[in-house]
Protein backbone atom coordinates (compact mmCIF):
# COMPACT_ATOMS: atom_id res chain seq x y z
CA UNK A 1 0.00 0.00 0.00
CA UNK A 2 1.41 3.44 -1.06
CA UNK A 3 2.36 6.17 1.56
CA UNK A 4 -0.35 8.98 0.69
CA UNK A 5 1.16 12.69 0.33
CA UNK A 6 -1.52 14.50 1.97
CA UNK A 7 -2.16 17.53 0.41
CA UNK A 8 -4.12 19.54 2.62
CA UNK A 9 -1.96 18.51 5.44
CA UNK A 10 0.93 20.14 3.18
CA UNK A 11 -1.14 23.02 2.23
CA UNK A 12 -2.04 23.65 5.76
CA UNK A 13 1.79 23.57 6.73
CA UNK A 14 2.26 25.66 3.13
CA UNK A 15 -0.38 28.27 4.86
CA UNK A 16 1.26 28.46 8.13
CA UNK A 17 4.93 29.48 7.41
CA UNK A 18 3.38 32.01 4.45
CA UNK A 19 1.17 33.54 7.92
CA UNK A 20 4.36 33.82 9.61
CA UNK A 21 6.48 35.63 6.50
CA UNK A 22 3.01 37.67 5.90
CA UNK A 23 3.33 38.93 9.86
CA UNK A 24 6.98 39.72 9.09
CA UNK A 25 6.30 41.49 6.38
CA UNK A 26 3.99 43.27 7.73
CA UNK A 27 6.19 44.54 10.86
CA UNK A 28 8.36 45.65 8.45
CA UNK A 29 5.76 48.14 7.03
CA UNK A 30 4.86 45.40 3.75
CA UNK A 31 1.39 44.18 3.08
CA UNK A 32 1.51 41.48 0.50
CA UNK A 33 -1.33 42.09 -1.59
CA UNK A 34 -3.15 40.36 -4.35
CA UNK A 35 -5.54 41.73 -7.24
CA UNK A 36 -7.82 39.19 -8.73
CA UNK A 37 -9.70 40.23 -12.02
CA UNK A 38 -12.72 38.27 -12.52
CA UNK A 39 -14.54 38.35 -16.12
CA UNK A 40 -18.27 37.42 -16.57
CA UNK A 41 -20.06 35.19 -14.62
CA UNK A 42 -19.26 31.32 -15.06
CA UNK A 43 -20.17 29.53 -11.74
CA UNK A 44 -16.61 28.03 -11.44
CA UNK A 45 -14.60 30.93 -11.80
CA UNK A 46 -16.56 33.15 -9.00
CA UNK A 47 -16.34 30.05 -6.75
CA UNK A 48 -12.37 29.38 -7.35
CA UNK A 49 -11.49 33.24 -6.91
CA UNK A 50 -14.00 33.35 -4.01
CA UNK A 51 -11.65 30.96 -2.24
CA UNK A 52 -8.74 32.82 -3.06
CA UNK A 53 -10.18 35.79 -1.45
CA UNK A 54 -10.74 33.58 1.39
CA UNK A 55 -7.95 32.00 1.48
CA UNK A 56 -5.55 35.16 1.51
CA UNK A 57 -7.84 36.69 3.98
CA UNK A 58 -7.23 33.93 6.04
CA UNK A 59 -3.38 34.35 5.76
CA UNK A 60 -3.35 38.34 6.15
CA UNK A 61 -2.89 38.93 2.49
CA UNK A 62 -4.78 42.34 1.24
CA UNK A 63 -7.21 40.88 -1.24
CA UNK A 64 -8.85 42.64 -3.98
CA UNK A 65 -11.25 41.36 -6.25
CA UNK A 66 -12.53 43.19 -8.91
CA UNK A 67 -15.48 41.76 -10.99
CA UNK A 68 -16.24 42.88 -14.41
CA UNK A 69 -19.15 42.13 -16.69
CA UNK A 70 -18.88 39.44 -19.22
CA UNK A 71 -19.12 42.72 -22.35
CA UNK A 72 -15.80 43.90 -20.42
CA UNK A 73 -13.77 44.94 -23.98
CA UNK A 74 -10.32 43.49 -24.26
CA UNK A 75 -9.45 47.77 -23.94
CA UNK A 76 -11.18 48.14 -20.74
CA UNK A 77 -9.57 44.44 -19.20
CA UNK A 78 -6.22 45.66 -20.48
CA UNK A 79 -6.87 49.11 -18.72
CA UNK A 80 -7.37 47.48 -15.41
CA UNK A 81 -4.76 45.16 -15.82
CA UNK A 82 -2.12 48.21 -16.56
CA UNK A 83 -3.33 50.49 -13.65
CA UNK A 84 -2.57 47.33 -11.30
CA UNK A 85 0.75 46.98 -13.03
CA UNK A 86 1.23 50.61 -12.02
CA UNK A 87 -0.15 50.22 -8.68
CA UNK A 88 2.86 49.75 -6.03
CA UNK A 89 0.59 48.24 -3.57
CA UNK A 90 -0.52 45.38 -5.53
CA UNK A 91 2.06 42.67 -5.73
CA UNK A 92 0.18 39.81 -7.68
CA UNK A 93 -2.15 40.28 -10.43
CA UNK A 94 -4.48 37.26 -11.21
CA UNK A 95 -6.80 37.46 -14.26
CA UNK A 96 -9.54 34.24 -13.60
CA UNK A 97 -8.96 32.05 -16.90
CA UNK A 98 -11.25 31.21 -19.24
CA UNK A 99 -11.83 34.67 -20.68
CA UNK A 100 -14.72 35.12 -22.54
CA UNK A 101 -14.04 34.54 -26.31
CA UNK A 102 -13.57 38.23 -27.46
CA UNK A 103 -10.56 38.76 -24.89
CA UNK A 104 -7.31 37.42 -26.57
CA UNK A 105 -6.14 35.71 -23.47
CA UNK A 106 -2.44 35.46 -24.42
CA UNK A 107 -2.61 39.17 -24.56
CA UNK A 108 -4.09 39.59 -20.84
CA UNK A 109 -1.38 37.62 -19.68
CA UNK A 110 1.49 39.18 -21.12
CA UNK A 111 -0.09 42.32 -20.47
CA UNK A 112 0.64 41.45 -16.85
CA UNK A 113 3.79 42.94 -15.23
CA UNK A 114 6.40 39.64 -14.87
CA UNK A 115 7.47 40.97 -11.25
CA UNK A 116 3.53 40.76 -10.77
CA UNK A 117 2.97 37.08 -12.63
CA UNK A 118 1.52 35.72 -9.59
CA UNK A 119 0.15 32.73 -11.92
CA UNK A 120 3.96 31.73 -13.61
CA UNK A 121 2.39 32.38 -16.53
CA UNK A 122 4.38 35.07 -18.37
CA UNK A 123 6.74 34.12 -21.03
CA UNK A 124 9.79 35.98 -19.70
CA UNK A 125 9.10 33.84 -16.24
CA UNK A 126 8.34 30.44 -18.25
CA UNK A 127 11.84 31.02 -19.78
CA UNK A 128 13.82 31.52 -16.79
CA UNK A 129 12.35 28.81 -15.29
CA UNK A 130 13.10 26.69 -18.96
CA UNK A 131 16.86 28.32 -18.41
CA UNK A 132 16.94 27.42 -14.71
CA UNK A 133 18.25 31.20 -13.66
CA UNK A 134 19.19 31.57 -10.83
CA UNK A 135 17.02 34.34 -9.61
CA UNK A 136 13.77 34.96 -8.50
CA UNK A 137 10.51 34.33 -10.64
CA UNK A 138 7.64 33.16 -10.03
CA UNK A 139 6.38 29.80 -11.36
CA UNK A 140 3.28 28.10 -11.92
CA UNK A 141 1.78 27.10 -9.19
CA UNK A 142 0.39 23.69 -9.39
CA UNK A 143 3.64 22.20 -10.66
CA UNK A 144 5.43 24.02 -7.87
CA UNK A 145 3.32 22.76 -5.54
CA UNK A 146 4.25 19.17 -6.68
CA UNK A 147 7.99 20.13 -6.20
CA UNK A 148 7.03 20.98 -2.56
CA UNK A 149 5.68 17.65 -2.22
CA UNK A 150 8.59 15.87 -3.02
CA UNK A 151 10.49 17.94 -0.58
CA UNK A 152 8.27 17.03 1.82
CA UNK A 153 8.34 13.44 1.62
CA UNK A 154 11.96 13.61 0.81
CA UNK A 155 11.32 12.11 -2.37
CA UNK A 156 14.90 11.85 -4.70
CA UNK A 157 14.88 13.65 -7.81
CA UNK A 158 18.57 12.99 -9.18
CA UNK A 159 18.81 10.90 -11.88
CA UNK A 160 15.81 9.30 -11.28
CA UNK A 161 13.28 8.44 -14.21
CA UNK A 162 10.15 10.83 -13.99
CA UNK A 163 7.42 11.15 -16.82
CA UNK A 164 5.13 13.73 -17.46
CA UNK A 165 2.26 12.60 -19.13
CA UNK A 166 0.25 15.90 -20.77
CA UNK A 167 2.21 18.88 -22.48
CA UNK A 168 0.11 21.82 -21.10
CA UNK A 169 1.08 25.57 -20.61
CA UNK A 170 0.25 25.75 -17.25
CA UNK A 171 1.00 22.19 -16.00
CA UNK A 172 3.35 19.71 -17.84
CA UNK A 173 5.54 22.00 -19.26
CA UNK A 174 6.44 24.03 -16.46
CA UNK A 175 6.24 20.35 -14.64
CA UNK A 176 9.27 19.24 -16.92
CA UNK A 177 11.45 21.97 -16.72
CA UNK A 178 11.22 21.92 -12.75
CA UNK A 179 11.76 17.86 -12.89
CA UNK A 180 14.93 18.89 -15.45
CA UNK A 181 16.35 21.81 -13.54
CA UNK A 182 15.94 18.70 -10.61
CA UNK A 183 18.12 16.57 -12.23
CA UNK A 184 15.89 13.83 -13.21
CA UNK A 185 15.52 12.16 -16.41
CA UNK A 186 12.67 13.99 -18.09
CA UNK A 187 10.38 12.45 -20.69
CA UNK A 188 7.23 14.26 -21.31
CA UNK A 189 4.05 11.82 -22.99
CA UNK A 190 1.87 13.37 -25.62
CA UNK A 191 -1.50 11.75 -26.76
CA UNK A 192 0.57 10.70 -29.87
CA UNK A 193 3.27 9.06 -27.51
CA UNK A 194 4.42 5.22 -29.10
CA UNK A 195 4.69 2.98 -26.04
CA UNK A 196 3.62 5.77 -23.73
CA UNK A 197 2.92 2.65 -21.17
CA UNK A 198 6.80 1.39 -21.43
CA UNK A 199 7.64 4.36 -20.31
CA UNK A 200 5.39 5.27 -17.29
CA UNK A 201 6.31 0.96 -16.65
CA UNK A 202 9.63 2.10 -16.18
CA UNK A 203 9.44 5.52 -14.03
CA UNK A 204 10.18 6.28 -10.88
CA UNK A 205 7.74 9.50 -10.58
CA UNK A 206 4.36 9.71 -12.74
CA UNK A 207 3.07 13.11 -13.22
CA UNK A 208 -0.44 12.50 -14.52
CA UNK A 209 -1.66 15.51 -16.09
CA UNK A 210 -3.78 14.91 -19.13
CA UNK A 211 -7.64 15.30 -17.59
CA UNK A 212 -8.49 12.19 -19.29
CA UNK A 213 -10.48 9.37 -16.56
CA UNK A 214 -8.17 6.11 -15.70
CA UNK A 215 -5.01 7.51 -18.01
CA UNK A 216 -2.69 5.71 -15.69
CA UNK A 217 -3.54 2.18 -13.44
CA UNK A 218 -1.82 0.22 -11.03
CA UNK A 219 -0.85 -2.59 -13.19
CA UNK A 220 0.70 0.59 -15.68
CA UNK A 221 3.38 1.11 -12.74
CA UNK A 222 6.74 0.51 -11.33
CA UNK A 223 6.06 -0.96 -7.80
CA UNK A 224 7.16 1.64 -5.57
CA UNK A 225 6.45 4.59 -8.07
CA UNK A 226 5.89 8.16 -6.78
CA UNK A 227 2.25 9.08 -8.48
CA UNK A 228 1.18 12.35 -8.71
CA UNK A 229 -2.05 12.92 -10.02
CA UNK A 230 -2.69 16.58 -11.26
CA UNK A 231 -6.24 15.67 -13.05
CA UNK A 232 -9.72 17.19 -11.69
CA UNK A 233 -12.45 14.93 -13.75
CA UNK A 234 -15.71 14.09 -12.64
CA UNK A 235 -16.68 10.34 -12.88
CA UNK A 236 -20.09 8.82 -14.10
CA UNK A 237 -21.21 8.81 -10.71
CA UNK A 238 -20.57 12.73 -10.82
CA UNK A 239 -17.52 12.16 -8.04
CA UNK A 240 -14.37 14.20 -8.15
CA UNK A 241 -11.57 11.92 -9.54
CA UNK A 242 -8.43 12.30 -11.04
CA UNK A 243 -6.14 10.84 -13.96
CA UNK A 244 -5.25 7.85 -12.26
CA UNK A 245 -6.91 4.88 -11.42
CA UNK A 246 -6.53 5.29 -7.38
CA UNK A 247 -7.57 1.99 -5.79
CA UNK A 248 -5.70 -0.14 -8.28
CA UNK A 249 -2.61 2.41 -8.34
CA UNK A 250 -2.14 2.81 -4.56
CA UNK A 251 -1.39 -0.90 -4.39
CA UNK A 252 1.88 -0.78 -6.47
CA UNK A 253 2.95 3.06 -6.07
CA UNK A 254 5.37 3.56 -3.19
CA UNK A 255 3.71 7.07 -2.80
CA UNK A 256 0.70 8.93 -4.18
CA UNK A 257 -1.30 12.26 -4.16
CA UNK A 258 -5.14 11.43 -4.05
CA UNK A 259 -8.11 13.42 -5.91
CA UNK A 260 -9.55 15.71 -3.69
CA UNK A 261 -6.91 16.57 -1.08
CA UNK A 262 -3.57 16.26 -3.12
CA UNK A 263 -2.39 18.59 -5.66
CA UNK A 264 -5.76 20.80 -5.28
CA UNK A 265 -4.94 21.88 -2.12
CA UNK A 266 -1.08 22.89 -2.86
CA UNK A 267 -2.32 24.77 -5.74
CA UNK A 268 -3.91 27.56 -4.11
CA UNK A 269 -1.68 27.35 -0.70
CA UNK A 270 1.48 27.77 -3.57
CA UNK A 271 -0.44 30.70 -5.49
CA UNK A 272 -0.84 32.51 -1.37
CA UNK A 273 2.50 31.87 -0.65
CA UNK A 274 4.07 33.35 -4.24
CA UNK A 275 1.80 36.66 -3.81
CA UNK A 276 4.24 37.39 -0.82
CA UNK A 277 7.53 36.17 -2.13
CA UNK A 278 6.60 38.58 -5.14
CA UNK A 279 6.32 41.66 -2.40
CA UNK A 280 9.46 40.20 -0.27
CA UNK A 281 11.25 40.25 -3.63
CA UNK A 282 10.23 43.72 -5.08
CA UNK A 283 11.11 45.27 -1.70
CA UNK A 284 14.72 43.40 -1.81
CA UNK A 285 14.53 45.47 -5.29
CA UNK A 286 13.48 48.48 -4.07
CA UNK B 1 25.25 2.24 -43.96
CA UNK B 2 23.16 5.33 -42.50
CA UNK B 3 22.06 8.20 -45.17
CA UNK B 4 23.90 10.92 -44.59
CA UNK B 5 22.75 14.33 -43.39
CA UNK B 6 24.30 16.76 -45.35
CA UNK B 7 24.93 20.20 -43.53
CA UNK B 8 26.87 21.57 -46.05
CA UNK B 9 24.73 21.11 -48.82
CA UNK B 10 21.26 22.46 -46.82
CA UNK B 11 23.50 25.15 -45.38
CA UNK B 12 23.56 25.97 -48.88
CA UNK B 13 20.26 25.97 -49.94
CA UNK B 14 19.48 27.32 -46.85
CA UNK B 15 21.50 30.19 -47.73
CA UNK B 16 19.83 30.45 -51.35
CA UNK B 17 17.14 30.99 -50.28
CA UNK B 18 17.80 33.24 -47.42
CA UNK B 19 19.53 35.55 -50.39
CA UNK B 20 16.57 35.48 -52.15
CA UNK B 21 14.45 36.38 -49.44
CA UNK B 22 16.96 39.40 -49.21
CA UNK B 23 16.43 40.19 -52.55
CA UNK B 24 12.71 40.37 -52.41
CA UNK B 25 12.97 42.91 -48.82
CA UNK B 26 15.32 45.06 -50.70
CA UNK B 27 13.20 45.75 -53.61
CA UNK B 28 10.92 46.81 -50.47
CA UNK B 29 13.52 49.05 -49.44
CA UNK B 30 13.97 46.87 -46.61
CA UNK B 31 18.14 46.12 -45.78
CA UNK B 32 18.63 43.15 -43.21
CA UNK B 33 21.15 44.10 -40.63
CA UNK B 34 23.30 42.14 -38.20
CA UNK B 35 25.19 44.08 -35.58
CA UNK B 36 28.11 41.86 -33.79
CA UNK B 37 29.74 42.65 -30.35
CA UNK B 38 33.00 41.10 -30.37
CA UNK B 39 34.93 41.79 -27.15
CA UNK B 40 38.81 41.56 -26.51
CA UNK B 41 41.26 39.24 -28.04
CA UNK B 42 39.70 35.40 -28.33
CA UNK B 43 41.31 34.37 -31.00
CA UNK B 44 38.34 31.40 -31.79
CA UNK B 45 35.42 34.20 -30.95
CA UNK B 46 37.20 36.43 -33.40
CA UNK B 47 37.34 33.25 -36.08
CA UNK B 48 33.36 33.04 -35.56
CA UNK B 49 32.77 36.83 -36.02
CA UNK B 50 34.64 36.92 -39.20
CA UNK B 51 33.03 33.62 -40.76
CA UNK B 52 29.41 35.18 -39.65
CA UNK B 53 30.32 38.86 -41.23
CA UNK B 54 31.41 37.08 -44.57
CA UNK B 55 28.65 34.74 -44.88
CA UNK B 56 26.44 37.83 -44.55
CA UNK B 57 28.24 39.98 -46.84
CA UNK B 58 27.61 37.18 -49.25
CA UNK B 59 24.11 36.62 -48.45
CA UNK B 60 23.46 40.87 -48.98
CA UNK B 61 22.87 41.35 -45.13
CA UNK B 62 24.18 44.91 -43.97
CA UNK B 63 26.83 43.70 -41.38
CA UNK B 64 28.07 45.42 -38.47
CA UNK B 65 31.02 44.38 -36.20
CA UNK B 66 32.07 46.07 -33.72
CA UNK B 67 35.09 45.32 -32.02
CA UNK B 68 35.61 46.56 -28.43
CA UNK B 69 39.08 46.07 -26.35
CA UNK B 70 38.89 43.46 -23.59
CA UNK B 71 38.84 46.42 -21.01
CA UNK B 72 35.45 47.66 -21.90
CA UNK B 73 33.40 47.95 -18.58
CA UNK B 74 29.82 46.53 -18.39
CA UNK B 75 28.20 50.08 -18.27
CA UNK B 76 29.78 50.65 -21.72
CA UNK B 77 29.12 47.18 -23.53
CA UNK B 78 24.78 48.31 -22.49
CA UNK B 79 25.53 51.50 -24.05
CA UNK B 80 26.15 50.20 -27.12
CA UNK B 81 23.75 47.13 -27.32
CA UNK B 82 21.39 50.04 -26.32
CA UNK B 83 22.19 52.11 -29.17
CA UNK B 84 21.96 49.16 -31.39
CA UNK B 85 18.46 48.62 -29.73
CA UNK B 86 17.42 51.88 -30.75
CA UNK B 87 18.52 51.66 -33.77
CA UNK B 88 15.85 50.96 -36.66
CA UNK B 89 18.68 50.04 -39.13
CA UNK B 90 19.61 47.29 -37.24
CA UNK B 91 17.68 43.91 -36.78
CA UNK B 92 19.84 41.58 -35.37
CA UNK B 93 22.34 41.71 -32.43
CA UNK B 94 24.79 39.78 -31.43
CA UNK B 95 26.91 39.75 -29.06
CA UNK B 96 29.97 37.05 -29.08
CA UNK B 97 29.98 34.38 -26.15
CA UNK B 98 32.44 34.48 -24.50
CA UNK B 99 32.22 37.43 -22.72
CA UNK B 100 35.53 38.59 -20.14
CA UNK B 101 34.98 37.57 -16.77
CA UNK B 102 33.55 41.38 -15.18
CA UNK B 103 30.73 41.18 -17.16
CA UNK B 104 27.77 39.49 -16.46
CA UNK B 105 26.65 37.82 -19.57
CA UNK B 106 23.17 37.10 -19.01
CA UNK B 107 22.31 40.48 -18.13
CA UNK B 108 23.58 41.26 -22.05
CA UNK B 109 21.16 39.20 -22.81
CA UNK B 110 18.56 40.14 -21.16
CA UNK B 111 19.55 43.89 -22.52
CA UNK B 112 19.27 42.91 -26.04
CA UNK B 113 15.68 43.49 -27.07
CA UNK B 114 13.74 40.45 -27.75
CA UNK B 115 12.52 41.43 -31.20
CA UNK B 116 16.47 42.14 -32.27
CA UNK B 117 17.74 38.62 -30.19
CA UNK B 118 19.00 36.80 -33.15
CA UNK B 119 20.98 34.11 -31.01
CA UNK B 120 17.16 33.54 -29.73
CA UNK B 121 19.01 33.41 -25.99
CA UNK B 122 16.55 35.83 -24.24
CA UNK B 123 14.09 34.18 -22.05
CA UNK B 124 11.14 36.15 -23.51
CA UNK B 125 11.89 34.33 -26.49
CA UNK B 126 12.94 31.01 -24.85
CA UNK B 127 9.64 31.09 -23.27
CA UNK B 128 8.09 31.77 -26.24
CA UNK B 129 9.32 28.82 -27.46
CA UNK B 130 9.31 26.27 -24.73
CA UNK B 131 4.95 27.50 -24.66
CA UNK B 132 4.42 27.17 -28.28
CA UNK B 133 3.53 29.85 -28.89
CA UNK B 134 1.93 30.93 -32.28
CA UNK B 135 3.72 33.75 -33.50
CA UNK B 136 7.10 34.74 -35.20
CA UNK B 137 10.12 34.60 -32.68
CA UNK B 138 13.83 33.77 -32.84
CA UNK B 139 14.84 30.81 -31.98
CA UNK B 140 18.25 29.23 -30.46
CA UNK B 141 20.13 28.61 -34.17
CA UNK B 142 21.61 25.27 -33.70
CA UNK B 143 18.58 23.03 -32.81
CA UNK B 144 16.76 25.25 -34.97
CA UNK B 145 19.02 23.98 -37.82
CA UNK B 146 18.19 20.51 -36.23
CA UNK B 147 14.54 21.13 -37.26
CA UNK B 148 15.47 21.91 -41.05
CA UNK B 149 17.48 18.43 -41.16
CA UNK B 150 14.20 16.98 -39.90
CA UNK B 151 12.21 18.71 -42.33
CA UNK B 152 15.15 18.41 -45.53
CA UNK B 153 15.42 14.74 -44.90
CA UNK B 154 11.45 13.62 -44.07
CA UNK B 155 12.42 12.77 -40.48
CA UNK B 156 8.49 12.06 -39.28
CA UNK B 157 8.95 13.05 -35.48
CA UNK B 158 5.33 12.75 -34.68
CA UNK B 159 4.84 9.97 -31.60
CA UNK B 160 8.52 9.11 -32.16
CA UNK B 161 11.28 8.39 -29.57
CA UNK B 162 13.33 11.29 -29.28
CA UNK B 163 16.39 11.63 -26.72
CA UNK B 164 18.60 14.87 -26.30
CA UNK B 165 21.97 14.09 -24.74
CA UNK B 166 22.47 17.54 -22.94
CA UNK B 167 20.27 20.34 -20.98
CA UNK B 168 22.32 23.47 -22.04
CA UNK B 169 20.70 26.59 -22.70
CA UNK B 170 21.64 27.22 -26.14
CA UNK B 171 21.49 23.30 -27.44
CA UNK B 172 19.51 20.92 -25.01
CA UNK B 173 16.83 22.50 -23.75
CA UNK B 174 15.70 24.63 -26.75
CA UNK B 175 15.85 21.66 -28.53
CA UNK B 176 13.72 19.51 -26.43
CA UNK B 177 11.24 22.16 -26.42
CA UNK B 178 11.15 21.85 -30.48
CA UNK B 179 10.94 18.58 -30.62
CA UNK B 180 7.93 18.36 -28.13
CA UNK B 181 6.56 20.62 -29.91
CA UNK B 182 7.14 18.80 -33.33
CA UNK B 183 4.93 15.70 -31.62
CA UNK B 184 7.61 13.73 -30.28
CA UNK B 185 7.92 12.09 -27.05
CA UNK B 186 11.12 13.64 -25.54
CA UNK B 187 13.28 12.18 -22.91
CA UNK B 188 16.45 14.90 -21.84
CA UNK B 189 19.00 13.04 -20.29
CA UNK B 190 21.68 14.61 -18.29
CA UNK B 191 24.93 13.13 -16.47
CA UNK B 192 23.08 12.05 -13.50
CA UNK B 193 21.04 10.20 -15.42
CA UNK B 194 20.15 6.38 -14.22
CA UNK B 195 19.83 3.80 -17.55
CA UNK B 196 20.75 6.62 -19.97
CA UNK B 197 21.80 3.68 -22.34
CA UNK B 198 18.70 2.27 -22.16
CA UNK B 199 16.76 5.23 -23.32
CA UNK B 200 19.45 6.03 -26.26
CA UNK B 201 18.54 2.16 -27.57
CA UNK B 202 15.04 2.44 -27.86
CA UNK B 203 15.30 6.32 -29.61
CA UNK B 204 13.85 6.95 -33.11
CA UNK B 205 16.20 10.05 -32.50
CA UNK B 206 18.76 10.83 -31.04
CA UNK B 207 20.28 14.43 -30.41
CA UNK B 208 23.64 14.00 -28.67
CA UNK B 209 24.78 17.45 -27.62
CA UNK B 210 27.34 17.05 -24.22
CA UNK B 211 30.70 18.10 -25.94
CA UNK B 212 31.98 14.62 -24.44
CA UNK B 213 33.69 12.41 -27.20
CA UNK B 214 32.69 9.14 -27.91
CA UNK B 215 29.46 9.64 -26.01
CA UNK B 216 27.59 7.43 -28.56
CA UNK B 217 28.49 4.55 -30.45
CA UNK B 218 27.04 2.15 -32.70
CA UNK B 219 26.01 -0.67 -30.25
CA UNK B 220 24.21 2.06 -28.29
CA UNK B 221 21.84 2.57 -30.84
CA UNK B 222 18.54 1.32 -32.50
CA UNK B 223 18.83 0.18 -35.82
CA UNK B 224 17.65 2.91 -37.93
CA UNK B 225 18.16 5.70 -35.54
CA UNK B 226 18.52 9.25 -36.80
CA UNK B 227 21.88 10.78 -34.95
CA UNK B 228 22.31 14.38 -34.49
CA UNK B 229 25.63 15.09 -33.57
CA UNK B 230 25.81 18.84 -32.17
CA UNK B 231 29.19 18.11 -30.83
CA UNK B 232 32.40 19.96 -31.46
CA UNK B 233 35.49 18.56 -30.03
CA UNK B 234 39.38 17.86 -30.58
CA UNK B 235 39.91 13.92 -30.26
CA UNK B 236 43.60 12.90 -29.11
CA UNK B 237 45.00 13.93 -33.29
CA UNK B 238 43.70 17.34 -32.51
CA UNK B 239 40.95 16.34 -35.19
CA UNK B 240 37.26 18.01 -34.88
CA UNK B 241 34.98 14.95 -33.78
CA UNK B 242 31.68 15.11 -32.73
CA UNK B 243 30.26 13.29 -29.40
CA UNK B 244 29.52 10.55 -31.54
CA UNK B 245 31.66 7.66 -32.82
CA UNK B 246 30.65 8.20 -36.28
CA UNK B 247 32.20 5.04 -37.68
CA UNK B 248 30.51 2.38 -35.30
CA UNK B 249 27.35 4.57 -35.59
CA UNK B 250 26.93 4.86 -39.10
CA UNK B 251 26.93 1.22 -39.53
CA UNK B 252 23.64 0.99 -37.47
CA UNK B 253 21.73 4.48 -37.95
CA UNK B 254 19.54 5.21 -40.43
CA UNK B 255 20.42 8.92 -40.87
CA UNK B 256 23.80 10.56 -39.39
CA UNK B 257 25.16 14.00 -39.20
CA UNK B 258 29.01 14.11 -39.69
CA UNK B 259 31.16 16.36 -38.07
CA UNK B 260 32.51 18.59 -39.73
CA UNK B 261 29.80 18.96 -42.39
CA UNK B 262 26.38 18.29 -40.43
CA UNK B 263 25.39 20.99 -37.70
CA UNK B 264 27.80 23.20 -37.89
CA UNK B 265 27.36 24.89 -41.10
CA UNK B 266 23.95 24.55 -40.51
CA UNK B 267 24.08 26.80 -37.04
CA UNK B 268 25.30 29.82 -39.56
CA UNK B 269 23.42 29.46 -42.19
CA UNK B 270 19.80 29.52 -39.78
CA UNK B 271 21.56 32.93 -38.05
CA UNK B 272 21.49 34.74 -41.63
CA UNK B 273 18.27 33.28 -42.12
CA UNK B 274 16.95 34.89 -39.19
CA UNK B 275 18.80 37.90 -39.35
CA UNK B 276 16.67 38.31 -42.53
CA UNK B 277 12.97 36.82 -40.47
CA UNK B 278 14.08 39.56 -37.78
CA UNK B 279 13.95 42.59 -40.22
CA UNK B 280 11.14 40.89 -42.49
CA UNK B 281 8.97 40.59 -39.05
CA UNK B 282 9.88 43.95 -37.70
CA UNK B 283 8.75 45.40 -40.77
CA UNK B 284 5.29 43.77 -41.02
CA UNK B 285 4.62 44.97 -37.17
CA UNK B 286 5.87 48.67 -38.15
Amino acid sequence: MAKIIDGKALAKKTNDDTKQMVNELHSLGIKPCLAVILVGDDQASARYVRNKHKKAEQLGIESIVNHLPKETTQAELLKVVNEYNDDDAINGILVQSPLPKHIDEQLITRTIKPEKDVDGFHPVNVGNLFLNEPKNYPVACTPKGVMAMFAEYNIDLTGKKAVVIGRSSIVGRPMAALLINANATVTVLNHYSQDAKSYIKEADVVVAATGKLHMVSGADLKVGATVIDVGQNLNEAGKLVGDVDYESAEKVAGYITPVPGGVGPMTIAILMRQTVELASWSAKND
